[in-house]
């Protein structure tokens, strides 16, 4: 997904919003999540993100999202951010999230998701990775 | 900040989208980071962040944000998020977000912020865990 | 009701647009329309506005809504809008608004309202001059 | 100006929200100014405003604005807004509204306008009680 | 249907977006179609389009559509579109467009729509030139 | 550029509008456009366009854009528009557009823009077409 950086997401030093960001993260990883899941998805959590460099107006803002692993009912996403420069040609990296999405059938109740079949070694580290940060995010849960 | 939850802000199932809870955080947490410091802001960080309750088209969605601690340059903003569904009155909780706002001078650079002045328990609880969250971030950031 | 005016809602001067602020009015008004009636509530009418001050982009506008007073099927919502410039920190007073609010059923239909209970002589002022406003605006009505 | 209600501009029960149509008058009310004036303006002031028949969506909204007198260095338009079912072909009057705008210069000072010359009995006669509305308003902010 | 050009519209250049004014032009032929056809239309092609004259921010972008020709569950619809720079009062021709809307019923089967009666010698023209325009819409197809 | 069909981007039937698509398919092509030439970029022409197939709310949008042909300052876009209906995981052609779009310096005179480079065979007949269709526009140019 790449978005044109337009005036009208920008704030008045001419860099886009953190909450726009943020908002077409979830549009990405929702996308990805449907895709795999088949079905309505709604967003469960947002690990924790840093924004590493700004992104301007007149940037270009990539966005790749991809599932990492499916659970019973929910699928983890992961969506790197870029901001590109298109006259210079330059990319940065502007933020790296994951995301938890749970898929729901018609009344809105939570519904098994097919497996992610993996075949590389990228994906199995991603795979690996997605249940070890889920281990991490019940155990948050449980603190509180 | 309430806002009113219309119907473009919801997907097919009409709930509103993570995106926009996410869009309307980073707005109310921008403002009181804004007002803090006296000087435009930009997001550096947000935490985990986990979606307990559905809000529905509707409903009233409810922002309540305050500065927690002020460090050198950036300020740490809480943002308790409550959807009301406002026939029946009844308030649920849909999700709590603590920011990184980073100030600003004119050629966009980072300033010295002033600092926070705690006086009750819970401003200075507040104070106290945004402190700690400080520390599991650096820690974060360093792994990486 | 707080909010950020950003680029996308102003002029070329860097001026909000009036009828962004009225759009502003109009939503914090029916919120605490919506709170005190637990209806839905459409806009009945709109007193006249004077627009004392400009908002800048960049300014935060502040709009602080309150019943004045419940009808038999509406209510009289008084808005005050503020203009803050957070970097200075100054407080103008851009317009104070009346509007009317009819509380609806399922089907669309006009439906009784709860009492207003007045308790401070602030709100019992409001209350009063909201019965004057009113017969003010049916004797104008009758009069078309 | 003719415009299709959307699904977005509308409330749960399928109604246009009024702050969308004062948002619009507004629109209509600074181009009809904007073009007599041949200058930037700004909105000092909406007089009162009764919303008489809903705008349902899927209707046509229409809005007709004509400059009703010039004053030294503002204008008072007029708005006549209609709703169109264009199914069945029937035309409702939503509201008629006026609106004042201040012309103003490059660097936002108020600026003399050209006169209005009026021609016709309908045209004087909008001019003439342009005259007696203005009055009324200047008698009101007396008051305040 | 006349808009105002608002910085939310322009890319950094200042100039409107392609993309905006085809989405005006859909929209103004779309209102003129509707009423033609008392019925919910759907766009179901456009012709080719030259944006010969760029639109500023701050221009007024004015659209003039008119039906030119009913088939048979389908109209064709031209619209004029003008920049106009209400500063200067000058006007520039920035495209016209030709776009075939088909009529619907209530779940969304093409219907028969009404005939165009013409009168004048200019409508004469229109309708013939729409029926040449058919043809090579028509023949084009084919060759696909 | 891949979207999600949401609610507000559809007429009363669940269609999205013409309009919509045509915005999505410009942003689409100048993306790729300004990739290609490193400068900002204006749509100087849009070709014919059939709406084959209507996209539904829910849908998610698919649009691949890929420059054709580059001319002295200008360039050829090509943009495939499909609908996913995520759910069956079906994939609908709805369009085919070629656009041109014009390279712009820093104070919008339109410049010369890097060639392209066309190795596979696929790449070769979308140059040479693309070649035939500019004759075409050049020509009815002309007829005007």
């Amino acid at each position: 997904m790449t978005e044109l950086v337009l005036p009208q997401d920008s704030n008045l030093l001419g860099n886009i919003l953190g909450g726009r960001v943020m908002h077409l993260i979830d549009i990405a990883g929702a996308i990805a999540a449907h895709r795999h899941c088949h079905r309505q998805v709604v967003t469960a959590s947002v690990d924790h993100l840093d924004f590493l460099n700004p992104v301007r107006v007149g940037d270009l803002i990539v966005l790749e999202a991809q599932v990492n692993r499916a659970f019973h009912t929910s699928v983890e996403v992961g969506v790197d951010v870029f901001s590109e420069d298109s006259v210079a040609g330059a990319r940065n990296h502007t933020t790296t999230a994951f995301l938890t999405f749970v898929a729901l059938d018609e009344i809105g109740k939570p519904v098994p998701v097919p497996p992610l079949i993996v075949k590389t070694n990228e994906e199995r580290r991603r795979y690996r990775e997605a249940g070890e940060r889920r281990k991490l995010r019940l155990k948050a849960r449980k603190k509180i």
